[in-house]
């Protein structure tokens, strides 16, 4: 059984994270997600619907995944010191960290990312991708695979990116049975990416 | 500005519900949602995460638009006459209904479907779809419009009939960019269906 702390911060954006969380959380025998936030305030969504996180950073820093959801106050998330103290020494404990879209720039902001190629989503990905100035930023990819960092594209990338980190962890075919259990059409190629041209990218 | 009621139970379906969240959400200037349960206690999803309610079936049955998810929770739903008077009333008020996976089972257990053309998730419509012995089940269908009544396939089918739903009432260029801005390869043909076949329906 491996621990999954699933980060909430206010503001994110809502299939950044419940999209991954349906794929990854239909492990539940293998996988023990945890709702973690600064406090156990209820956290709204860029929605405003309000979900109740299940532990704190005082908590722990230990846990097997990391999951970092995006939104545009992901911004203002990467400005708060005690969020940036708690992704760097939980993404060290880590042996898998994810994140999704503009959750790829709040990791880079930690310097977490440095040396690291990764991907973030693609209409923002100019004026947001200067913030991690020494990670490699890929522009056309729906994820990326670096060492233990999976890094996805925008908001329903993160479905693709979670289904890959599953068949790393678990193998390809149970990656597929997931897929096939939510009807969701996996893209299995990470180079597939039409919103890099859509964003102009290339 | 349209109402959207957005119904949740204990046990919902995370992407079921959260998919079209996203996409209809994102109408920030034309739809104005609102969470609706039995009681104001916070709702578990069916990986446990607890979500906060903002109105219960006492408040009001008068929304424009009503959205109900699905899950295997939901046959236990369908069993509550506090849940079925609800969705009568509601269902009857709305010019849009909205269904996903065995949410439209439970919308078939009320009898309102009866008479029309539904689809649900493929992978348990055999067992499911006689609840309904009125409906005209379709096999082969990412989702179905018959009249106010816009139901779909399981989980992630749910973000293709929401994106059909917004075309429906506010034209189709408005759906597209609802889905690149998610970065969401939208299957714009209804009749898309591979796990109809994988489900071994035809």
């Amino acid at each position: 059984m491996k621990t999954l702390a699933a980060f909430i911060f206010p503001g994110f954006q809502t299939l950044d994270f419940f999209g991954p969380i349906e794929m990854l959380g239909g492990l539940r025998d293998k996988i023990d997600m945890t709702l973690v936030a600064e406090t156990l305030d209820p956290v709204p969504n860029v929605n405003g619907h309000k979900i109740l996180p299940e532990k704190t950073f005082d908590d722990s820093h230990d846990y097997d995944l990391l999951f970092i959801p995006g939104g545009d106050s992901a911004l203002v998330a990467a400005q708060s010191k005690a969020v940036s103290d708690w992704l760097i020494k939980t993404s060290a404990n880590a042996e898998l960290v994810m994140t999704v879209c503009t959750g790829s720039i709040l990791l880079a902001t930690t310097g977490v990312l440095d040396g690291h190629k990764a991907t973030t989503n693609k209409l923002d990905f100019i004026e947001t991708t200067p913030l991690g100035p020494k990670v490699d930023w890929v522009k056309k990819a729906r994820w990326i695979e670096d060492g233990k960092f999976f890094t996805s594209s925008g908001v329903s990338a993160g479905m693709d990116m979670a289904l890959a980190a599953i068949a790393h962890l678990y193998g390809v075919e149970i990656a597929r049975k997931m897929a096939v259990e939510s009807e969701y059409e996996w893209h299995e190629d990470s180079t597939w990416d039409p919103f890099s041209s859509l964003a102009g990218l290339d």
